[in-house]
């Protein structure tokens, strides 16, 4: 029986004793040298190629290091019909090495619309056409719109994060508007909360997980023993400002209940300092990247005991 | 020189006299039987040539009467590659007709990943993949969210509909959290009308407009009054239960200030028992039930006046 998507997050996550997720985010003015081509900024189906091959080589070193990838959407549908095919073979290819794929691309509609987006996201090969494990996907417009991708999640074992305390300054307009309940995430915090613990697994963490930034530690750790049963997906890390102490909040005494997305930091680290010794092999620059970061994690917080426990 | 968006929207709806858009929703098990074939549910690049022979073949009817048309890209997404293929060529079909492409997406995300989707997305065929005129957008993540989709209007010459009160009965989950000053969606509808008051265009509309659901009339006229500069986008009459008469509060005394989107009644016209006459020429359909909402529109709204000023 196939489990649901929190238990197969989690059994990831301690086989690689790790909750860091690579985020893909491909740029076309920062891939290595090697990857690019006169005209990939101006024909389309070159340039996606490009960020295909990017993104495969990145997968191809982070297999054994991670659980999950995180394409963000946005940069391939930036190149058109191109980029949304190399889109998919990326999703593919991670699936492939076994990793769990949670496509960032912050969808919400409602009724059938919404319905429609959970079937194209989640699911597998036979039921969805991108076949992805997971999906970020935004509130605003309620409960009835957040439900079409619950039921989804329940009917082919998938998970979704729901967009709560983002990472950016500006997120603080909704999101921190004062309501008679407190800030109004809460809302959305609780909302969440409770359509996981209807369907905790077997790890008592829910498929129906929150996006909430690492910017904001305190609200981290706040937002942790109010959602008792809900995973973190954490981005803002490494080239938004948040290090890794400001993440010791986002997990439970067992190291688990988070997961922490870094991209650009991983992704490009062959154009930092730290690693400008190994700037002519791009690809080994982003494992000693997600290397250290790993590292820096588990040193820092209670994930820590993820590398105890299994080592 | 071009003109702003807003401007080229109204003109347009001058033009054809009404503020009629039309949405493409395609749905497999509702394509006119014509256009099925035995494997469409099962093959993808079948069902996505299906979905682009049933829009185009809607966009080659309604052409004449409206000025927009509104692709729903969630139902193009479920097709996977193939279907963004389908809804690339819908566009420019739409395009070389001389119809104003509102994609309705709901995008949103921070910083380069939102100027990635607004680059994805608004444009001309020279500098965007997708080169659309305008985009849906959710406003959850906030202010500097919003930002890079509104440069790109300005450099572009294109627009955006922020969604703020959606037409779904779940929407008052986050819309309607009481503030200190007054509902929540307050807080987005002063931000929108602030954005579209610094860059009016020569009808005094701003191209940074609102989605505001007809399933809220008295929420409609509030609107109208609280944002004198916005154009709005009004989802929710037909399928959703919303009549001509709600759209009343939508327009100025000019009969300007909105546009009406509706989806599956017009395009799904020839399953309705009104239209069960047509119900072998699907197209003849689809362009009565237009013709009448069209009237009802005039007919109920001060929308009206554009007939009388063009005739």
């Amino acid at each position: 029986m196939p489990s649901p998507f929190s238990d197969r997050l989690i059994d990831a996550v301690r086989k690689k004793q790790t909750p860091l997720v690579v985020g893909l985010d491909p740029r076309l003015d920062r891939l290595p040298s090697q990857l690019r081509t006169s005209n990939s900024g101006r024909d389309p189906a070159t340039a996606a190629d490009a960020f295909e091959k990017f993104c495969c080589g990145i997968i191809d070193v982070v297999e054994c290091q991670v659980a999950a990838v995180k394409p963000q959407a946005a940069f391939f549908e930036m190149l058109g019909p191109p980029g949304m095919s190399a889109l998919f073979r990326v999703v593919q290819h991670a699936r492939a090495k076994g990793l769990i794929v949670i496509m960032d691309a912050k969808r919400g509609d409602i009724g059938s619309t919404a319905e429609a987006y959970a079937q194209a996201y989640l699911g597998d090969e036979d039921n969805s056409a991108w076949a992805c494990d997971c999906l970020t996907v935004n509130p605003y417009l309620g409960d009835d719109s957040l439900q079409p991708f619950v039921d989804r999640c329940q009917q082919v074992d998938c998970g979704i994060f729901v967009l709560v305390r983002t990472s950016n300054p500006g997120g603080s307009m909704i999101q921190e508007t004062e309501t008679r309940d407190g800030p109004l995430f809460y809302t959305v915090a609780d909302h969440v909360q409770q359509l996981s613990a209807r369907l905790p697994g077997r790890n008592g963490y829910g498929s129906i997980g929150a996006v909430i930034g690492a910017t904001h530690p305190e609200q981290l750790s706040n937002l942790r023993s109010r959602m008792p049963n809900t995973i973190f997906l954490v981005p803002g890390i490494g080239a938004q400002g948040a290090t890794a102490k400001d993440l010791a909040g986002a997990f439970d005494s067992n190291g688990l209940g988070a997961i922490i997305n870094s991209s650009r930091a991983i992704i490009f680290a062959w154009e930092r300092d730290e690693y400008s010794g190994l700037a002519d092999d791009w690809q080994r620059a982003v494992e000693a990247a997600a290397e250290d970061t790993i590292a820096d994690i588990a040193a820092e917080t209670s994930a820590g005991k993820l590398l105890q426990s299994e080592s």
